[in-house]
């Protein structure tokens, strides 16, 4: 529906200059290490990668290299490292690795990039993925010296075919300085036409209407603009995106997409959803896997999506027409889901988008298209409140990405999670989130394995009593009544009951013992 | 610029059926008593009101009689209140009196219902007010029976001319089954035309964009329709709007005020912002109020502000040109406010508009127009995250109002506060928010009377430190100084440094003490 009738560069799949249409680029190929000579100490730097997928391969760990070299020689070479989302080992982890960024923004999940920002060594601002753009032009983030991005090629015109992400690229590209362009042989030619880049964002007071009503309608253009003078260098690579294995569906995670396709179902009979549901956004991972399968087993059939990654579930989907369109600003799949795609890759171009992730999780298009937002969480409390990103309140692990987003925004916000981790020793269901991301005022809907709390229209008290009962795991759901019970008696206020110096001690006995289970870690 | 040219019907000030043009519902007229008999124990009844400003004033009152007499019978008589956010003791002080609320949202500042609510007697649920409307269509909230709604009038073809707030006023003459008006004499007929109730929205999938581009667009019409079918009652009142004392500007709301201004001077000096600014959102209260008699100061002229309430702060800057047009869903004026707006009417006619909360407060327009974002809070913690609604965690104040609707999507997301509350007992900047309903990914810049934390583009750690030196009072400083300098070593995970044994002991000892100091209360 409305998709423009894109023309096809015929490109061949091996050497870089049959991707590069435009000649005056061809004069700017250079290594890898001659292009990250180009990178200076006290640049910010942005660069293109959303969950694992269109990052660039070669400069990252050329610039790691340069950057131990030259700190070896007792020149400190830091840099700060602006992206879409998470990256992959050979961009997040040889830069951690080399100890070379001040500070990352705005999404991460890579362990060495993860270890030195839970040490304190470097600095991590965790943002929702749909104002990242907005700030940088608002100028929150300083000026951008440079952007490095993986494309697929350069038309004849100068335009770039955009690669396996979208993610912040056009904002990369409009603001900084200098671009890197890194042309990556091995993203399929067949992305040409599948990208809808939006160039009818502005800055307030300048700001208009996004003319979008479905999930399926393209907005934009299927190339990222770039002033060709901004180009300093051409890097060649035929490296393969990061490949996320793909776990099979576990018992837990079963249980929960049970839970919520059973809740879909209610939701239809009530009247309250037709069996079009309405776009789905689904976070990453193994919940949101095991989700997507049990929709194919529901048996709906054309629906919507209108999320952030492309996983192989939602291959899987659009395959046997559960889905008929999927919006999104990633793919992330793994290898078997990048060969089925390139295998299919004419059926599945008809049925995909990829826009800017400023697009992808508008606030103005969640909340248009009323989506149903899926998302895990670490922990949430009795009241409804969210932890999406750090462990005891302290220790991140990726980051809010998107859930905020969508959580606010659409038309439902479900969040998910098993009952416990670590073998039991920490519950997901806790007296009080050591963090929040999502505050009781957005959420409405949670799941884990042991069962589903409907949140809505429910006061602080009603809520408790309904997560406990209904999503607690039963080894602590007597701790959680017990706590409840006595913060309704002798809390200070009694609209949302606590007794702030128990509140987060299930939080500290783990850190104290390693379980938040009383007396359990010297069983 | 827009404005439809409104033909005024010509109202009398006195008797009742000199506002109802419609002969229908002439015959409908009966007294409060009678109208308050066809509320039933168990409905859910819908009301006017936003802040103060045109609630039923005379139906709760009979109600709560009714129900006072029913329940000494021994009848329980207990129904769940909507309305648009606070109203006054008219309404929420007399039914909470009566005992008569199993549920109240989403608002509310009534000191005998917040009693009642953090005494547990009775439930509330506190909500974004962006999404009261919509969630009551989603069918959140069930049924509802009944709307009482005041309004100025009734056209010729039965079309209501709405009174002075408009909330949520539309949603509940549509979804009642059955509506009573309280035509309100005391209400300017002048009133008339200055409202914009919009009817283009829509439930998912169905939804369309908002076509406003600036804020003083008229998108859509001056009455509410109403099914005259629904009309049960009309009941005659000739009550003013209870006034809210405007305190004069006291030194520490000056002093907030100025530190805003400085902070807008710079900015515009930075070219990030022009001398226009963009559209301001100013909640209520002291400190609002001082910020808005700081901008004249400031020799801003032709400002526009997109905001939910116009208090008398805000008609000062219309009249002296500082502020050129004003859109928002209530008014809340004091007695000498009412006067002057009546005395000019035809001046403000033309540069106030008052739309439904749930336009005044979509998220779509507050990204689309770019607010900037002016609100109180209870406390900040050193990461930002800012607790608007529960104090020590546990009893709510008055509720989180429109502030999360414009500080997640605003431009610009500003909270302020005194540094100490209570003559010292209390500090506005603690270790850990007890409640938190603004995450750190949603505030920008915290305000004391002490100074200014920009927190654009700073990592957790590097908040920390601009909050301590720049917005704590000086005799909390360096105990905060302690904690992040201990949580720095200590904490668990880096990232965002907490320790949790201790994190929330201010709060603890305010409880047990009556003083967030060590030692403090014994001296």
């Amino acid at each position: 529906m409305a998709r423009s009738n894109v023309c096809h560069t015929s490109f061949g799949r091996a050497a870089v200059h049959d991707r590069i249409h435009y000649s005056k680029f061809l004069d700017l190929r250079m290594s890898a290490e001659q292009a990250a000579d180009l990178v200076k100490p006290g640049m910010t730097v942005a660069m293109s990668g959303f969950t694992g997928a269109g990052y660039p391969k070669a400069v990252p760990g050329a610039l790691a290299a340069l950057m131990e070299k030259e700190q070896a020689a007792g020149n400190p070479f830091k840099i700060n490292v602006l992206t879409g989302a998470s990256t992959a080992p050979e961009l997040d982890g040889v830069l951690a690795r080399a100890g070379g960024m001040n500070l990352r923004l705005p999404y991460m999940s890579d362990p060495e990039l993860r270890r030195r920002i839970n040490d304190g060594e470097m600095e991590y601002m965790d943002i929702h993925l749909s104002h990242v753009a907005q700030h940088a032009w608002f100028g929150f983030y300083g000026k951008i010296d440079l952007a490095i991005i993986e494309i697929v090629g350069v038309t004849e015109d100068g335009q770039l075919i955009p690669s396996s992400s979208v993610g912040n690229n056009k904002t990369w590209l409009d603001m900084a300085d200098k671009v890197i362009l890194e042309v990556n042989t091995q993203q399929s030619p067949a992305l040409e036409g599948m990208h809808d880049i939006y160039y009818g964002t502005a800055l307030p007071p300048h700001r208009q209407p996004i003319e979008m009503t479905t999930a399926d309608q393209r907005i934009g253009e299927p190339y990222l603009r770039v002033d060709p003078s901004k180009i300093v260098a051409v890097v060649e690579t035929d490296a393969p995106d990061r490949l996320s294995p793909f776990a099979p569906v576990d018992e837990t995670s079963s249980q929960i997409a049970d839970h919520l396709l059973d809740f879909l179902d209610h939701e239809i009979r009530a009247g309250r959803l037709t069996d079009k549901l309405l776009p789905l956004q689904s976070g990453v991972g193994n919940i949101a896997n095991a989700v997507l399968a049990g929709l194919s087993r529901g048996g709906y059939k054309g629906l919507q999506a209108y999320t952030e990654v492309i996983q192989d579930g939602m291959l899987s989907l659009l395959k046997d027409e559960t889905i008929g369109f999927a919006s999104a600003t990633s793919f992330s799949l793994s290898s078997d889901g990048i060969e089925e795609f390139n295998r299919h890759v004419d059926f599945y171009r008809e049925r995909i988008l990829l826009r800017p992730q400023e697009i992808s999780n508008h606030p103005e298009l969640v909340r248009r298209l009323g989506c149903i937002a899926l998302n895990g969480m670490i922990e949430a409390d009795i009241y409804g409140n969210v932890n999406s990103t750090n462990v005891v309140g302290s220790h991140v692990m990726n980051g809010i990405g998107g859930s905020g987003d969508f959580a606010r925004n659409g038309y439902l916000s479900v969040f998910m999670s098993p009952s416990v981790a670590k073998g039991g020793k920490i519950s997901g269901i806790v007296p009080m989130a050591s963090h929040v991301d999502h505050t009781e005022h957005d959420t409405m809907i949670l799941i884990t394995e042991r069962g589903l709390a409907d949140l809505r229209g429910l006061s602080p008290k009603q809520r408790a009593q309904v997560i406990i009962d209904n999503c607690a795991a039963p080894e602590y759901r007597p701790m959680l009544q017990d706590y409840f019970d006595r913060a309704k008696v002798s809390s200070y206020g009694k609209h949302t009951p606590h007794l702030l110096g128990e509140s987060l001690s299930w939080h500290q006995r783990f850190i104290d013992t390693g379980d938040m289970r009383p007396g359990a870690a010297q069983a």
